[in-house]
């Protein structure tokens, strides 16, 4: 199965929360599977920080490129694409398709870099109505995601109610902790202080900030691993030898990784998205919006399948429980499940047939 | 009560465990309390990673400089100088008065920088037991410290079994998880991508990598405390205002505290200092060197009191008591005391009337 990136253009203005507008704007977007008649097996997916359109399938350029989430979308999988059609797009805000900070700004021809507005994950859902409206869509039978995929699965919901049936939302927060804020401050911090970052113009001098987004990508790699499980893959092994070399080279196998994960990023990411995207983040919070997780959730109609990991410390189950609870008390529809995955956040990344089969059923 | 340094010239070189020699060198040290006419009242003072020798009261120059242990080292303090003579020196490798990478080189009359040899956690002690022999003391009664002190008190134990009576070790481990391994190495890049490193030659340039050395404090003090306590402290408060200002400016409180850290230590420390010294906490595996904790610790004749802290994520309880157990296992005297004390690994700093009480008895 292979796929390709389709590009819809947005004939109006963006309005957004911050009350700036944005536009013209570009979404990048797949599709697995086939829309039926009545355009009723619509399964929105939504991407993390660093994703992008491209969640399932090989491309015609290289059918090896599966997508981020080719492990639950596909035929017979837990996101049946023999029986669904699959919209996965690209936030805006983003460097992967989408209109973003690296995009031309068409007034004065030269990417927007700052000037680009700061966007919310409302923002990027209000982005994505258009897109499905363009479809042709009125009801999606399911919005899911992971991280900040959740958040924009939750946004779905709670300012689509009448839109959505069934909402998915996997190892997410309604807000982030102070310590997960403190880690994306960090990281931001490291690429504006970047000499190369040039207030964000980087690309008019040719350049890029490429050691601050590494950090960045690094601190980044830590939070997304359970420490149970960097013992397991990395412990305190050394690279090649035996013995302590006694300088300041990469030397464990933990940190080549991280230096692998850093510079494999700065590659395929834009630094200034990465500001947008983890401010977007830090951003979402549903109680400081309604004044409690109550409130934000009063209107819903959805069926919620809220998903946790007992070893994902970034976004830690009790976050999740305090979402089920709010749903609970308005009487809600919500099921709960806690894996005991031990890989961390990223977990609902990896294949895992248990996983899959909570999500299936629940679809 | 107020103090001041006192410096000691090591006469001899010193042989480090990598096989190189550093000679000559100077190692700042403080003193409080009076040492008795056996000299049998000598508690030895070990400091963490930005640690100095100023452990206690006030300064001459400035009386309201309060050293870094001043909660526990004073008149009728757990640590009783009315009673004891109590020492506490910087370690080699460190910026704060002894011998380190930005110390004059006496044969090129340039900073040593990446010129000074890799140092160990035996290496530091080794240092001091020159400092020791030198005040004509042969015996002390108690070793302590906390994180990378409590390292260097572990290595007084085994190394000179019988020099020490007591050895306390706080908030410390046989060796770093991986975890921890990762954020340091982390910390090390973000120094060293620094285009103001200069391949650690900056001082010739006459700059600092002060970037990367303020992000690698500022992952540092996340690591520091505890979620809870950040949640506790800082939460999800802005700085100045209720609502979001869609920007890129410092706008979190908790962005504000590590940007603050993160400065404040810039001018205090000393970036080639905080490899080496990074680098010498990664090193110290006390299974690697002796193939188990059980072989490490089978000669020492200390005492121990080993203390951890619940909310302590870097160097979790976990880590401790497999020391205890391992001292246990091999019939040594070894008492554990585990705090429930919320501020993460920080803890062993801060005033704490159970902590003292702890430790004077045990002293």
């Amino acid at each position: 199965m292979l796929t390709e990136t389709k590009y819809f253009e947005i004939s109006e203005d963006l309005h957004l929360e911050s009350g700036a507008t944005l536009g013209p704007v570009t979404i990048a977007y797949e599709t697995y599977g086939e829309l039926n008649q009545d355009k009723s097996n619509v399964i929105l997916v939504c991407h993390a920080l660093s994703g992008d359109s491209h969640a399932a399938f090989g491309t015609r350029e290289n059918p090896e490129d599966l997508g981020w989430w080719d492990n639950y979308i596909g035929p017979q999988k837990a996101i049946d694409t023999n029986k669904y059609f699959v919209i996965s797009s690209n936030v805006i805000g983003s460097c992967r398709g989408t209109t973003g900070p690296s995009s031309l700004n068409p007034r004065t021809k030269k990417p927007y870099a700052l000037s680009f507005p700061v966007v919310t994950i409302q923002d990027m859902v209000k982005a994505q109505t258009l897109l499905i409206h363009s479809l042709g869509i009125k009801y999606i039978k399911a919005v899911i995601g992971g991280s900040m995929g959740g958040m924009q699965a939750l946004a779905w919901a709670i300012n689509y109610p009448e839109k959505i049936e069934k909402c998915i939302v996997l190892a997410s927060t309604a807000k982030l902790s102070t310590q997960a804020l403190a880690f994306d401050a960090v990281g931001r911090n490291a690429i504006i202080t970047d000499p190369e970052w040039h207030n964000g113009n980087y690309s008019e001098k040719d350049t890029k900030p490429k050691n601050g987004l590494a950090i960045a990508r690094m601190i980044g790699h830590i939070t997304y691993l359970s420490d149970e499980f960097m013992d397991i893959k990395f412990g305190r092994k050394l690279q090649e030898q035996d013995d302590y070399g006694y300088h300041f080279a990469t030397e464990f196998q933990v940190e080549s990784y991280l230096k692998y994960q850093g510079d494999k990023f700065v590659n395929r990411f834009d630094a200034n998205s990465y500001l947008y995207i983890t401010k977007a983040i830090g951003y979402f919070d549903l109680v400081k919006k309604y004044g409690s997780l109550e409130n934000a959730f009063k209107k819903v109609l959805a069926k919620f399948l809220i998903i946790s990991f007992k070893s994902d410390w970034l976004y830690p189950p009790e976050n999740s429980k305090l979402m089920v609870n709010a749903l609970l008390k308005l009487n809600k529809e919500v099921s709960y499940f806690e894996s005991s995955s031990p890989y961390g956040h990223d977990a609902f990344l990896l294949k895992d047939n248990e996983l899959s089969e909570v999500i299936s059923s629940f679809i």
